[in-house]
């Protein structure tokens, strides 16, 4: 596991900026611009269009840079995701979520559709049924049905299914687009990307058969998630959906999402603690860290400059950082990179966050959408 | 776990409120009043003050509340939560927390005290160096001395400890006005309380000690925990710090920190899919649930309304609650309550919440202190 905690920090500088108020969250612009061109690059040499989740970064800066350098549109999670990246003129947006648009929901959904470039997806025809109320009498509203290729979330099960539902779509007044699937199962463990990225676009490519036997030629098929991104863009599939590419974590490393050098964003917490012996306490804890950990992983995230220091617990303001009899220690008082786990719930917890270019300090850019979970 | 499950959920109304756009979080003021006055006589009976933990709720209001129930002051797990309860004059502070005063959180630590009745703690020499030079000049900061009684965590080790650093705090010009301890082993099992609150009480009555020892008579003798809230409130001790007790969670009824109708807090979530056979999909994943889940705990919360249901995995936007064969099953679009594994995080993803009594729908309150987490 030590090795995989190396390269996860591989592009941290080994001195930290100076002057940071832990703990606090900190991405490197130039790692994150690595990450965008390194994936459009290869999907563009597939011919496969690039729609990044911003669900990871929730920043309309990342996401603006994400479209300069070649992206089609932008991905969210949330119609408060979406309405964020509306109301910053990034309005091609697709919602790769099955939206229960009912009440207030539906006056949002409907504001929103009249403003932007909207598609949704669907993976049942009540759902599909109040899609079609919320936006009568406005243009159709694009959606794309939602397949399951493994991962057993959401979607339809199989083409006859996804073929069903897209005439019922249709039939309500819906524009059916396409398709998309999650391969979610591609975080199981290590090498399950090699499978889940033949599942998505085996599955991807049954589903788009669905559609054609229903007289709808899929412009959109779609396939998502970091582990499987480059292995998923094949010929039966259009558009990837990646997200945390662009920040990198600890997972992605190991889960072949991200190379060693594509970690752009790190936790800096201080030592506050050395009391107890056998360890120290970083004010970095489960509200600032979160307490996502996935079956392969030890610990609550990795520090890089202390490769055998395994983060054992979290209370809500305090992280417990075991380390092992005879390794070096972080002394009190000294700052440390913390490579979450998980990138994506980490970023949700910070209003803003360190803009940096390698060790140097060049703003505090917002988390725009943070919070933003429905 | 059934049991534990419909226990927690027994003060949630059978039928909720109408029009609540999921997901949210909901906070019954009812429960939280009572709640409040439960404790507050509890500890009012055995002549011990309370001193509640806010960050819990981090509502102003509520910490509000809970001083006019009788509070004495209020406790904070960060600067951050300090200045938040100080600018609304919430004014009698203690930070429980071994805060490290330097650069820009050195200023912010003087302002504070300057306007407010600050204490901090304290557990080594180096933390109570920076905390003098951030105040000099000013009038003596009050200190307490952290104890580790068990928990392991932060805290001296020992009566001799406790006396070596309160002589120098006090020669660095520090007031050292008592000692405090968290019995975070509490949390370890459902009858761990028992025996952690013996420990606090005896840690504390011997750094007591230590204190006088070298000529200090402890004004505040702390123990903080919820699970052992009442047992700890001996003739040992003169101040109880709980937090969760207010609002109630799934692992406080568990771990007997709060009775069957404690539960004041819930996440209204919408059932959005039921695609997959054997599973529904909730709206409320890791980013509203978190993943914190005790060892004793089946599932990332629980569903009262259906005992059987676990909800088995949390992507960010997603929980895939399981429903065993032959149980109950939420149908597609319907709002069901979540009672949260551990409320503390979850409010922290929230910037406000519903407040109700009961059934009814009474306001919208800002959880003010959210993400003040340095």
């Amino acid at each position: 596991m030590s090795r995989a905690i190396v390269d996860a920090g591989s592009a941290i500088p080994p001195v930290l900026p100076q002057g940071l108020e832990t703990p606090c969250l900190v991405i490197d612009l130039d790692v994150v611009e690595r990450n965008g061109r390194r994936l459009q690059g290869e999907l563009d040499a597939r011919g496969v269009r690039l729609r990044p989740h911003t669900k990871t970064h929730k920043s309309v800066a990342i996401a603006r840079l994400q479209l300069e350098l070649g992206a089609e549109g932008l991905t969210v999670g949330t119609l408060g995701e979406a309405e964020v990246m509306a109301a910053a003129g990034l309005s091609d947006l697709f919602i790769a979520y099955p939206v229960w648009a009912v009440d207030a929901k539906a006056a949002r959904l409907r504001a929103l559709h009249e403003r932007s470039d909207l598609a949704v997806g669907i993976d049942s025809v009540e759902g599909a049924e109040h899609l079609a109320r919320a936006v009568l009498g406005t243009r159709p509203l694009a959606v794309l049905i939602e397949v399951d290729s493994g991962g057993h979330r959401t979607g339809v099960g199989g083409p006859q299914a996804v073929a069903d539902l897209a005439r019922r779509a249709r039939d309500l007044g819906l524009n059916v687009e396409g398709v998309f699937t999650h391969g979610g199962h591609s975080y199981a463990a290590p090498d399950a990307h090699l499978q889940a990225a033949v599942d998505e676009t085996t599955s991807l490519g049954e589903a788009a058969d669905g559609l054609r036997s229903v007289g709808i030629e899929p412009r959109t098929i779609s396939a998502g998630s970091t582990p499987t991104a480059v292995e998923a863009a094949t010929d039966q599939v259009n558009e990837i959906r990646a997200g945390t590419y662009i920040l990198g974590d600890r997972q992605q490393v190991i889960l072949h999402g991200s190379p060693a050098d594509g970690v752009a964003a790190y936790v800096a917490a201080t030592v506050v603690s050395t009391s107890v012996p056998g360890h120290v306490v970083l004010d970095a804890g489960a509200k600032t860290l979160t307490k996502d950990r996935a079956s392969f992983l030890e610990g609550y995230g990795a520090i890089p400059a202390y490769p055998d220091a395994v983060i054992e617990r979290l209370n809500d303001y305090h992280g417990i950082v075991r380390i092992p009899s005879g390794s070096p220690a972080p002394r009190l008082g000294e700052v440390v990179a913390v490579v979450p786990n998980h990138i994506c719930p980490v970023v949700d917890l910070f209003d803003s966050f360190v803009a940096t270019k390698g060790p140097e300090i060049v703003g505090r850019w917002p988390v725009d959408a943070r919070g933003r979970s429905g």
